[in-house]
């Protein structure tokens, strides 16, 4: 049997090595700039992650800690107000040094210390705040391809990250509504595994009568709503949603082109390419995915309804590696997490819900307002990552993550 | 006894006489000016309920309808897309004509035919959207008086709206906490009086045991939080609060000054008067609500909590008129609706909601996203216009409205 | 022969008057409400109007003197930091209240206080200050009328300020090129007449040879422009120009409106009106004017050219009372003022320039920066206040003037 | 005697190594980054001045000319609006690929074109543009430093272009006025050299009479300004630019940072530097130019006044390479060009004044609106560039380019 540090310390390699791998196919530039504020270069994740460590653990922990540099402190915080101050979001892009060797190095050596504190007798305090940052860095990971994916739709080049892309068959797998009964329910986190402090604590809820569609919205059935005038009849949005698209002035999914033979076209990191009909659509905000409710005569689940229908219909992300777009499921129960699926829930604590201690705490609780919470994963979640208890929250605007939805109705 | 067609011509009488005794005290220059986006007119106030009666009820039942000026059915509109377009919300200030006096005329030549109307036999649908228009009116009463609040407190003069603050005892109550045991409740509208389709349908929720305050949170302690630097510290704050704050640069509540000589005065609709420590603290964003409460080591109520409290420790709004400043309790039971009480709560429809059919649909289901529910009602509230059920709702940054909040806990 | 005390004191009854009879046919609710940041209510002008007496002239030279109001010295201050803070420009028409009563009232004690120090001794800076304060009262008495006819423009019932447009011939005046030779000249005020600061001192400029046509621009003549897709092509265009043009969404001048069966309207004070082929061409920004002359292979005047020819070829502002709308010339010289001409010259000191000494030194020179010079004066101008030598100035963007142009040409 | 287009090749091939020169010490994420709106990417720079020998020179004459890569054409069009659509300003620091080893080898490829192309017989329309080609690429070797210098300057670790900072003598040289006669004079581009059009044509101006300062105002000049309270005191500032200051915070100049324990420190390409007093002021917008002329009780000089004491008082550009930093002048007549020194003048065409023809002809004609001319060169111009009738402009709120100030004053 293997020691709990040495699986740890495995971990920790496995995982950090993971996002090295995210960043080789991209030149020091891609990593570098940054394409709007709710987006960060490539290069800033792999430092911010390497501060987590840095300043949660080795800081805390290694015996005559030093900086690897002194600025780097405020220079990779995100927002951690607890730590002092930090670099402005919106200019995280313009920091061209140090560059992405410099970077690979502090990289390289707080790995190096890590592992030597990894080695010793590991206090349960040092085990928990290695774990988080390594869920911290997971999730850093998936940022990373949709923040390099946005960057690239900018340049009208429309650059590919990788080769190949997929085809998927022509007709999605069917779609049933699996039912949920009325009664006393459990949802958040319950076992000895990690989780964040939002999946805490386990609670009843109540649930009415509902159903949960086996899979989420395919993009035909999502062309189908584009087709039929859905951006451009009010009476299918919320009012904030119709002031967004007319803000925007969109007239499809972020990624989409109309090919000028006809038919649509969609941005991928395989470049761009034929829109797949069977593949979920992705990259919808919250406005988008509830008026496509909406128009359908459905409406969104709750993330309570879904936790307990993943739980009771065998939810399950696919293991195996993160993967760059999202594939046709043929599952006829609740799928394999290819999108992310917006709920109606907005963000908000749990009963009982604690924050950790210290500026750790600052992780989840402090935005739990105007944010809407996710469910399930999608295809760019590494593996290992997720659970059905897991909460992603993002504003009801965002579009740019690999977000589709699933239709909930009333039974 | 009287036909039910009396009663509800004797409250639209009633109702429809009160919005223009708020308007008494000012003149039309008063009556015409916006003062930011968020607030209308007193003149728009008056003209747009008027339109509601014109166009949800005349134009549908009145035979050989014919409008009292074709353009007012768009300038008056103010967000119903079923029927047509709509002058723009923040231009509602630039209408110097019609003048105050034509829109006097209007209200008086809809009324007498509304009355006639109702002066023959009423068929429920008819009666249903009268009813509806009088509810809409008097919300539009409370906003008559929260935005000629936030126009006059535009003005270096400060002038008042009325004469004759009124002075509070120098203590508040004292607060106890009321407890909630854990389990099943119904909440949502139920019986045969009129309710806003957001209150249905009644259904179950499961509460886990906390407790509620037994008043709001007084000016006393919140200038407490005010003086010790709640407003300096960002550890108290949501992210998107903190970022709001700054924004604002706000250091205290919207209406409260500094007195340069020391203590703190509040703009009133009585002119500027000195802070009353025993009056309920108001005119709070979500975000200073919540801030407070985490600083209070406590947290905002959930809308349930909220409701469930409300019936069992018997909450009741104080009959009579509208009134112009929350007064302080000395109530130890749920106190008397002296201020909006912000909940955790973001404003989502209740499992198996239905919006009404037709425009009037767009009443309230399409506000449902980065909205928070408020409880409770306030002093400005029209008598008789709330219920332990009602939905009132803001998005987190509203400040100009009676809001202050009311402390829960986990048990 | 009249002492001039006596025609000082009579011109100040005169000019007084005038404002008030500009407001005479506007309501209290017309003259509070301000349509945009550039613009200010009339209420303001005509309080201005009067702070600018009571301040400069009153308060220097009245006997005990006290102010009508403490707080009307920020609130009435246009700009002059000499004199203290002021109320932010774009609150101007948040000011409900003083109402129109109360300024009236205002005007009427000043009045009064300025003619009985009229009917005294006459020092000459007190002279000179009233005179200032007439000719700064007539500038804001052509401001009151552009400003009323923007508010009135957005309301969608286009309510008219006046009855009675006028129509005009078909055609317009045949257009002649008035030759300047090159050579030495002198410009700005000469002689013992009222000028600003602005248009002196008198002092030499080298023409080059160049001719100006002997009217300005007409309707039927930019109508052309326009249906050449004037609008939609950037070759015309000042590189700023064309932004500008996009990021308002411009496709003809401010008040055009293309009529659904053809031909243009256009909002004057006489409320939505056929346009007049022959009138001046009205209301056009300095790119607007600018492009225009580049597509009928000419250019701007500068506005020593526009002042020589002025003076070659007897260009006389008509006499009589401010007019509301420019009419079309029969003329066949330099014609008669009925709209602002741009000139390709920037707002810049003349050689030698000194300000006014004291706070009404910030009259004129602290606003030469990006604003360009407009020569002759407009319908709207009172009569009286024009002379070839006067400088208006408004920047590149501003439209809302009664703002045209004329051609020039290299000889 | 060396053929001309000899001379040309030779030319070519120095003015393109001299861009790359610049580009040596940057990485290639440094050449990506575009810090703002204003300023470019030195990797776009790179591309673009080579876009502008493919599309004018090499498309034009060059027999079976194919593009390097198709979409070039768009990607690296400044704003010539004739070549067909741009991508926008403000998002040239997206574009990663073509990354700059990319770049680098279509510089490499279209400078082997030209060559070939300049073997041969060289038509004068050929040369021409080949000659404006090699200015263009010189003025953006101006901005590649002024732009790199303001991306350094926006990370917090201020990281230095080049080392060695340079030290100055403690005092300034003295300064004297130049007198100017009042009289007839001609300006404008004379002679057989190379000149933009806006240099042209040399035409006759009257000048007042007047005097210049012998060099630009130093560093310990404009410190005692600010010092002084100049950044506080309304009074010293053109009304916009007083609005300009408030709204962008400044209290000193662009790169001035006060010590902490006391003094001033500049950023510099150098890095950050202790503030030299002898050297000229720069980094200073016009109205921080206008303000501080002011406040001295002097003003700026007109263009035709600088370039009238240019010629009279032998001002001449020192010959030899870029440098990154003005020095301090020991000259006592009117210096070498250490600072461009902004003019009371706007950027206006001269009489009689044509455009190139063709889309070069949009190189400087359309900007001429709401810009000053600044005139005499920087230690950062390509040495041969300049001439004393060379027009530079930028707006008047522009503080990243090398501009400072001369004082003028009436005689």
């Amino acid at each position: 049997m293997v020691a709990p540090e040495n699986v740890l310390a495995q971990a920790y390699a496995q995982v950090r090595q993971a996002s090295l791998a995210l960043a080789a196919p991209l030149s020091a530039e891609d990593c570098c700039v940054q394409s709007m504020a709710d987006a960060s270069p490539v290069k800033w994740h792999l430092a911010h992650t390497t501060w987590f460590f840095e300043t949660f653990v080795l800081e805390a922990f290694e015996p005559g800690f030093v900086p690897f540099h002194p600025a780097f402190r405020e220079l990779f915080n995100s927002y951690y107000h607890g730590v002092g101050s930090r670099h402005p979001r919106a200019q995280r892009g313009l920091i061209t040094r140090p560059g992405l060797t410099q970077v690979l190095d502090y990289r390289a050596q707080v790995d190096a210390r890590l592992q030597a504190l990894l080695a010793g007798p590991c206090a349960p305090r040092l085990h928990a705040l290695v774990e988080l940052g390594l869920q911290h860095e997971q999730q850093h990971q998936e940022l990373m391809l949709t923040d390099i994916k946005h960057l690239l739709s900018c340049n009208p080049l429309l650059p590919a990250y990788a080769c190949g892309a997929q085809r998927s068959a022509e007709a999605s797998a069917g779609m049933r509504w699996l039912p949920l009964v009325a009664g006393l329910r459990e949802i958040g986190h319950a076992g000895a595994g990690f989780a964040f402090d939002n999946e805490l604590p386990r609670h009843r809820v109540y649930l009415c009568a509902c159903a949960l569609a086996s899979r989420p919205v395919s993009n035909a059935e999502y062309q189908a709503f584009v087709e039929a005038g859905g951006y451009a009849r009010s009476a299918h949005w919320l009012a904030e949603g119709w002031d967004w698209l007319q803000a925007q002035g969109r007239t499809a999914p972020l990624y989409w082109q109309r090919r000028p033979q006809g038919g649509w076209a969609e941005f991928s990191l395989y470049g761009l390419q034929d829109l797949q009909s069977a593949q979920p659509v992705v990259h919808l905000s919250y406005y988008e995915a509830d008026a496509y409710a909406r128009w359908a005569g459905a409406r969104l689940p709750t993330e309570a309804e879904w936790e307990c229908a993943a739980v009771q219909w065998a939810w399950a992300p696919e293991a195996g590696v993160q993967r760059l777009h999202p594939r046709a499921g043929s599952e006829d129960s609740m799928g394999a997490g290819e999108v992310w699926e917006w709920t109606q829930s907005s963000y908000a604590p749990y009963p009982g819900f604690r924050p950790a201690e210290g500026a750790v705490g600052e992780y989840n609780g402090k935005f739990m307002v105007n944010q809407y919470v996710l469910r399930g994963g999608s295809c760019a979640s590494p593996s290992g990552h997720l659970r059905p208890s897991y909460r992603n929250f993002f504003p009801a605007g965002a579009c740019w993550q690999f977000a589709g939805l699933r239709l909930a109705r009333d039974a």
